[in-house]
């Protein structure tokens, strides 16, 4: 992603009464488990950071070293594993019931603190008198993982963040094996929660998320533990996103046909198991409203019948509304999105 | 800004470890009073929303029709007509005492309510159990001297927001003098506090500041009513951004020399007085973070003594932290905005 990149296509507009207001431009990959190409829309070949939209290949390394299996860990802990949680009191008891099958609490969790992105659980906390714990991160279930894999391995529990760390090394062996891949030192930036940002690929993270939703191209073990994982989220789509957000929306919507997991920055991964495809988006300039667009209309656009459902158009299309609640434009992907081969 | 726009250059990279992760394309216009340009960057000829960013030009009609001394306005209530404030508390007595001059309260503010942006002041309401009303919204003060001025001239008070009312229809008269440019019906749009919107071409903006800025291209009574509000921003910037914001801090730290001021979507608008040009930034993607970089990097290239000024150099350059405070990157001009000619 770095120097002289190629111009992406506008994907989005922003409408405000007659005219465009702005407009977000972007990369589309969907892709086979064999890495064969079903849409490519700008450069899928530029290398970026994910982000938080593959927490659950990040989680295979939680599964398969047995910490998941050790600790008894059912759907809602393995779908916290690969959540950017809204730090709802749900979501903040069950990381604390991950970490207390380790023996641990939240204060070995080093992902930082934040308020709750659900604003009704931020403004209890206020009024109740609190501040933020690491439970409340987005990413503490990703990071209660880490610590529970660490735990298995025997692992240094302090130092779980830093790339050379056993999980780490584990986490970016995943990544490059499934996004056919290698990761160099120049790749791996710090993310928002401290774990190791991994820089890949946008056409190679459509491939790993083929391979995670069809099983195919990776061990019967592998397979067995993204089975679990993609089972554990449709089960549980709350758990991986929060009250009202697209990703739990679309996954209880759809259930184990389509996979969704968003990113900072305007990342996005997903999967439409039954098509046998994987798909990565990138918005260009990080916008996430316009990454949520862009996928919904992919998924409208490549799941049978998808044209057709209202939840996606939903999506694909969010009115604006202003202060007084008048709607005074929207969102809409353009015919690039929507019909480029 | 419609169909088959100019591709509008990368200016601003986001930056994480070693890689670009997001790009910011946009437009910079940069024009004296006779409409010079002075820079150009992207499609300046392109009609957009300026949305907040022209609110001291829209407040010319309050002080021309002579509300504001009716009314007995001071620096204070005058920059308040030009602000988007962050729902402070001073923020909120001070638009209340512009109604009460008028003998109106906040019932006739049509701007609807939004929790102050200002989080400290937010987390102040909700701790005390309150509910934000339309004083808390950062374009109040724009409304109240909507009504003040619809007061003065005699118009009805409940439909003030109309684009046929008197007070917006001597506001587009305004902005079509001052940027050169009619505005059509299809130029007309719904903003976020339901006043009119008015689509302008951004080198007509540039323009219209220059004018602003110097007097020049007006009439002496307008050339008066724009000195008098600039000198009231340049006096009380915090009451036309609020606390820790980039238009308040420019505007401390340089007094009179650089007017700024923030609109929704990637707008900016602003002026170097002694330069004698006005200046219009656009983000493509209406993102506020890279038009404040942008006209940052404006700033410092085109005020003497601007490019060692540390304070626009925070601004061009902000470092992003994660939430354990670590530097993980930041965002920087590209040398497209530094250096094209």
């Amino acid at each position: 992603m770095n120097d002289a990149p190629m111009a992406n296509p506008v994907l989005v507009e922003v409408i405000r009464g007659a005219l465009v207001e702005s407009r977000h431009r972007g990369a589309v990959a969907v892709v086979d488990a064999d890495g064969k190409a079903a849409l490519a829309l700008g450069d899928v070949a530029a290398r970026g950071y994910p982000r938080s939209a593959v927490k659950a290949l990040q989680a295979l390394v939680l599964v398969e070293c047995g910490a998941a299996d050790r600790y008894g860990f059912g759907d809602e802990q393995l779908a916290l594993a690969c959540a950017s949680h809204s730090g709802e009191p749900a979501h903040v008891a069950g990381v604390a019931r991950m970490l207390a099958g380790a023996g641990l609490d939240e204060s070995a969790l080093q992902c930082g603190a934040h308020w709750p992105t659900h604003r009704p659980s931020a403004d209890a906390l206020i009024r109740a008198g609190g501040t933020p714990s690491p439970l409340h991160h987005n990413c503490s279930g990703k990071h209660a993982g880490f610590l529970c894999a660490a735990s298995v391995m025997g692992a240094d529990l302090r130092t779980y963040c830093a790339p050379s760390h056993p999980v780490q090394r584990e986490v970016q062996a995943v990544l490059e094996e499934l996004c056919g891949a290698a990761i160099g030192a120049q790749d791996v930036g710090i993310d928002g929660c401290s774990a190791p940002a991994f820089a890949l690929p946008l056409a190679g993270l459509a491939r790993a998320f083929a391979r995670f939703a069809t099983g195919q191209g990776m061990s019967a073990e592998r397979a067995a533990a993204a089975g679990r994982l993609r089972a554990a989220c449709a089960n549980r789509p709350w758990f991986v996103a929060g009250s009202g957000l697209f990703v739990t929306e679309i996954m209880s919507h759809f259930g184990a046909r389509v996979f969704v997991k968003t990113g900072a920055e305007g990342a996005y991964c997903g999967a439409l198991p039954e098509e046998g495809v994987g798909i990565a988006v990138k918005c260009e300039d990080g916008g996430g409203r316009a990454a949520e667009v862009i996928m919904a209309a992919v998924i409208a656009r490549l799941l049978p019948g998808g044209a057709q459902d209202e939840v996606l158009a939903k999506y694909a299309r969010p009115v604006l509304r202003n202060w007084r609640g008048i709607a005074v434009g929207g969102l809409r992907p353009t015919p690039a999105l929507l019909t480029t081969p």
